[in-house]
């Protein structure tokens, strides 16, 4: 079906810098990029080959903000990796999957992405994720 | 200090027999294993590269259980494989890191798993697994 493999696991965390410093400190992170925007701050920190997607809320009313109010802080999405956005979204509405996004949309880098409804894959928040050719 | 990247992520589920052919029928999933102990129900299924642990209760009263009846199905903990776990649960211990299993237990297939605590992380409950050789 064109799934790839993990992709980067996003977490939520309330403070951006200390997240990012406990993940250097105590599983030897890399930090591989920073960004803000759309009321969220992000960085990705790599653990061993595995990427996670640590996300703050600047803003309170995001998907974020309203998570961390309440859940807290913790696991937040699943994203794989496919080859093309498109095909995979097309075949998962074909199959009645609940989608977030209808149509793929721009993330980091370049990417595009699409996130599924939770409801559709026992409560997990799913992403796929095209990355741009390159990266 | 030894991470060589995410060895699998753990969701619960309600129902494991559901959940696999979800994976397999959106995700593509191949089932690698399968197994049964310690009032737990389980299945190991790869998406592309990624290993995706689908853990079920058969006993109300064991982690995942508790965790179904407060939170319900969705992403349970990551695990990072390390090269030798004793030696990064030790760093670990050195640093303060609050740990759910102070010495290595025995995991599926012959590997040494620990448990850290979610405090120490952001509130993501995390395992580090070194495999048994050969796999």
């Amino acid at each position: 079906m064109g799934y790839r493999g993990i992709h980067h696991l996003g977490f939520a965390v309330d403070d951006l810098d200390e997240a990012v410093a406990t993940y250097e400190r105590l599983f030897g992170a890399e930090v591989e990029d920073r960004a803000t925007g759309e009321g969220l701050a992000g960085a990705n920190v790599l653990v061993g080959g595995g990427r996670i997607e640590l996300l703050a809320a600047e803003d309170a009313d995001t998907p974020i903000g309203r998570f961390l109010a309440s859940r807290g802080p913790g696991l937040h999405h699943v994203a794989y990796q496919v080859g093309d956005v498109d095909s995979v979204l097309a075949q998962l509405r074909e199959r009645g999957l609940r989608l977030i996004d209808e149509a793929p949309r721009t993330g980091i880098r370049g990417s595009r992405v699409a996130f599924l409804h939770p409801a559709a894959s026992g409560g997990v928040l799913t992403e796929i994720v095209q990355p741009a050719e390159g990266h």
